[in-house]
């Protein structure tokens, strides 16, 4: 069961979706969410759903009608405005699929607003199904209540992601070793703004890879600790510090976590 | 692949045990951990691995012999020596199985000393199979280069745990709302010293159950941003921001990660 924010009508589901949002818009939903609302939800005509599209705030509608693979639904009102977000973009080298899976879904909820997988030296993963990465993000996405979606990038080489860096954008270099500092001094040292966090294969980066990396003026190599940690373990480690510390977790960020809220009173 | 510490002679492989170790010793290994070694690993008589058991540091041992469902190991020279480890406890409600597994692991690789399922009143997760999650702490323990195995503890009732609370051990309540404070503002206010962190279940904590919480002197409410966080993503970023803050990832701890390590050089 999902969880509302206390000063807005509860609703059944959240859905993100494409088109434009505004009082009076109607929306179609495809086969297998049309599906979803209908035979899993149990929704009928006349249930209402939050909306969303990352632009136009979120939003009230009604389900309209359903069809065969299809539902349409009538836009009524805003339920909360479109809001800036933190801008921190995750960078990470491809996974096996359970863990790749895991980590869409997680910088979604730790609100990256970017991922992009980067193929390094030692990547073993030859592949990246960015609509698979996609969904797990939308998912994710609708779940915490994220009035947007991670943007999925295309995957690049390491290299060449590096080339077209904009250097007002502070790279954080998980190197499962090297000279590091701690994390948390780190981020200290940032200056306020758009930054993004990268870490590497299983395999480590290779030595001359992370030499390279070390030099790029952008790069902050961070320390996160004794322990060898997974990539995936790292990614969201080095999100949830940012976040804390950077991001709209912290006591300085744009939204802090709104009053009381709890099964029974929302 | 799993990676080493510089100064040390890499090893293809390191194992949790629970037998003493010191020179001299000799350890047996069950069926399982010895069809893996042979068969998976493919090493041999003579090959060396590392172990630890939690008290006397990990040490190099070499393999005497296989035999039908066994293999014996003659411990010889120890590689690094116990050292202390930060203490923070990980409380949570137990979450479906994969999800579970996955806390489990994280937990190990974050640093967790010990792993308490507590049973909430929206937790509707009947069973937890603490064999499982011991497993899945060992295997994370033996790959993140950790010396000791988080404490997996026998679940209890959430109202059991707070009756016989330490009150030196502050209690880091992952409220998903309420009059919380940043994570890192509550992190800066803890004295140094013992910690816990508490999350609840996916259908979040009754209300009278958080009333309750919140009034325990321990507990310290803290608030992970503006998005709902499922548990255990919200489990994890506790426990990432409580190293980054307190424990053995801040520049006050007791170990930083050491020089440069990466595939090429060890």
């Amino acid at each position: 069961m999902i969880q509302h924010h206390p000063d807005i009508e509860p609703v059944k589901t959240r859905l993100h979706v494409d088109e434009p949002l505004g009082e009076g818009a109607t929306v179609g939903l495809d086969h297998e969410r049309a599906h979803y609302l209908r035979h899993v939800l149990r929704l009928d005509k006349g249930n209402r759903v939050a909306l969303f599209n990352g632009r136009d705030g979120e939003w009230s509608a009604r389900i309209d009608g359903f069809g065969k693979g299809w539902c349409s639904l009538a836009v009524e009102s805003r339920r909360r405005p479109q809001a800036p977000e933190p801008d921190v973009w995750l960078l990470f080298a491809p996974i096996k699929r359970a863990r790749i899976d895991f980590v869409a879904e997680k910088a979604a909820e730790l609100g990256a607003s970017a991922v992009w997988p980067v193929i390094t030296r030692h990547t073993d993963v030859a592949r990246v199904n960015t609509d698979r990465l996609r969904a797990n993000a939308i998912e994710a996405a609708e779940q915490c209540e994220r009035l947007t979606v991670p943007e999925i990038r295309e995957p690049v080489r390491l290299d060449q992601a590096m080339a077209g860096w904009d250097p007002a954008r502070p790279l954080l270099l998980c190197a499962e070793a090297g000279p590091v500092r701690p994390v948390e001094a780190a981020l200290a040292g940032l200056p306020p703004g758009p930054a993004a966090i990268l870490t590497g294969p299983e395999g480590g980066f290779a030595k001359d890879e992370l030499d390279g990396l070390i030099n790029l003026p952008f790069v902050v190599p961070v320390g996160l600790g004794p322990r060898i940690l997974r990539a995936d373990t790292a990614a969201l480690a080095a999100l949830a510090c940012w976040q804390a510390h950077c991001g709209d977790w912290s006591a300085g960020g744009a939204d802090v976590r709104p009053p009381f809220r709890s099964q029974e009173s929302g």
